[in-house]
């Protein structure tokens, strides 16, 4: 290896780069100062009330149906536990999902049932099938329908109508996980399944991880007017208050009109690095190899031939300082699937660096 | 009523006049321009490094010790949650108990055993005989034996030693929450659970919500060795990484020399304002009713003569424009106990304030 620091695609965070983090110590400053008493004290468990506001406001809710949370995983934590609490059981996923959402549902006791999905996104007959299999209702469906993690697919706005009817057909509940959506560099972005279904059934989330950064830990989930309320109370019965000065912080950047400028910047560098990596696959990954073209987002899902051993060639790229995060952590343990893909972010390094990432990772196949 | 702002005697929190926000806000900037791209960034589950490390050497143990969770509670759900999945069943609390964690514990499906306390805190022999009812260990018992929250009450010196022992004889892992401790103004401390039994059995949490500001978030545990990594991990699966700036905000302010003064202006005000209580206590609760008188802390525990309704004498007390909190929310639900006693904070009123709310209390009695 080249002796420097490793290259990785295995994060699926932002560069240094991407995090305006001058910026944000300075709106720490300004709004520590300006609204102090409220930022270090308790209050209410839905979030700072500002920002809560302009979420609201943004998605055209009412705002009691609006919860901030500690990011978007620890809210997945809380939608999940009050879900399996109603109705303990099946949680559908797409093949593959998320990993640490899988880890999540393993723990809280749900019974996992992947779905098939392909470059369209979420196969709308394998979840017809999967509801007429049993009379018993699933607890919810879990979806990341844009630009995907780990697989950077999107669902089409024809399979968005499909799965929004077949939800009310069926009284399914659904957690629309959406942290991607605006980190959008090309095309048009179709309808949220939210949109669709009228926020009766779909739970839309969001987080501020990818438009401001990671480390303000801020997400928000839209909830149904019905369920707010119980989201809430599991929200303060965990934390009491979460860390406002974060969630403030958000705030201060979108009310100095940074919110826009800052995204456009971060969808320009993602396009780079995107082109980037879909040249480099294209110039060393020729024979038998597949992989997505995301629009946006910060991942590529690489299929190689069937019978690939993707964690024996990534243990052979990890030492010539390359990381990648073998497909097989997207689906759930023992189901033996994923084993010939990997998920590659390009979201963490520059353009050169991942140019020369895929050149090593090509250089690793057997 | 006077027409003003209801006096609270149930917010366990500092007023606003006890946390430095300008200061912090301060602290925020430094950090943010600093390690901005740490601070905003993902990371370690474990929290804000350069924290961590102070903790620990404060502690006297090694780094891997220490987990910075988001507030005390959320550490304790975390806690819980693990301990009740290696051995699911009973946990033993006091009586009273903090109504949170209550909450939390029937929650996660434990068999809460409340144990009796006195002026003493809680009763070795209580312990001993739930010990020794059943040959089926407990999951854990959870104490917060100085200034306890709701009670105020100290566990003494030779109790400690006591319940250290038996705690050792038995194998029983304790949890020690500790976040009133350096809020003391009177008295010496006794040593911790921790410091008696050597921190193999007994895992101790404090959080800086009552030394620096509530609004930092920011509690942490020291764990046994052998069980700092499960912790770890589960915060991580949880959130990923906590807020860190909060944490940074904690460090910068440790960093500066400003924790000790701080406390010491701390202590001051909650010294004061616990005379005031007490004084007024004595001038107008003279008939067969009993409290507490604690060296330090947030809390007073009052007893009305037995019989009592202290549910009817809050709602007119309310009505007069003083808030409690019911004795019975300490204690499991169903159980009857507490009726006839209230939790009276003094944390957040200044002195004025607490001799008037308590004075209006009176007035409210039967």
């Amino acid at each position: 290896m080249s002796g420097n620091t490793p290259i990785s695609f295995a994060r699926g965070a932002p560069g240094p780069e991407l995090i305006p983090s001058e910026e944000l110590a300075d709106c720490a400053h300004e709004v520590g100062l300006r609204d102090g008493t409220r930022v270090f004290s308790y209050g209410p468990g839905s979030g700072y009330a500002p920002l809560r506001e302009w979420v609201a406001e943004r998605h055209g809710v009412d705002v009691a149906r609006v919860v901030l949370t500690i990011g978007g995983l620890n809210g997945f934590v809380l939608y999940a536990a009050e879900l399996l609490e109603r109705r303990p059981g099946r949680v559908l996923v797409e093949a593959p999902c998320y990993d640490r959402s899988l880890k999540i549902l393993a723990r809280a006791g749900a019974e996992i049932v992947p779905l098939a999905m392909d470059e369209q996104g979420l196969d709308p007959d394998a979840l017809r099938a999967e509801l007429g299999r049993t009379p018993e209702p699933p607890s919810f469906l879990y979806t990341i329908p844009t630009f995907q993690n780990p697989s950077g697919r999107t669902l089409s706005a024809e399979r968005r109508r499909a799965v929004a009817e077949i939800a009310e057909a069926h009284g399914l509940p659904v957690l629309e996980d959406d942290p991607y959506g605006l980190v959008r560099f090309e095309g048009e972005a179709p309808p949220t399944l939210h949109e669709l279904a009228g926020g009766e059934l779909v739970t839309y989330t969001s987080s501020f991880s990818k438009t401001v950064a990671p480390g303000v830990r801020t997400g928000y989930f839209v909830l149904p007017a019905a369920e707010a309320a119980a989201f809430e109370e599991r929200a303060t019965s965990t934390y009491i208050t979460p860390p406002y000065l974060p969630q403030a912080i958000v705030h201060e950047f979108v009310r100095r009109g940074r919110f826009e400028p800052n995204l456009e910047h971060v969808r320009g560098e993602l396009r780079a690095r995107r082109d980037a990596m879909l040249g480099a696959l294209e110039a060393y990954f020729s024979d038998g190899a597949s992989w997505s073209r995301p629009d946006g987002g910060y991942f590529v899902w690489l299929d190689l031939p069937d019978g690939s051993d993707v964690p024996a060639i990534a243990a052979r790229a990890a030492e010539d300082g390359v990381a990648i995060v073998n497909g097989e952590d997207f689906f759930p343990r023992a189901s033996g699937l994923g084993k010939a893909s990997a998920r590659l972010a390009y979201s963490y390094e520059p353009p050169e660096r991942i140019a020369e990432g895929v050149r090593r990772l090509a250089a690793a196949l057997p």
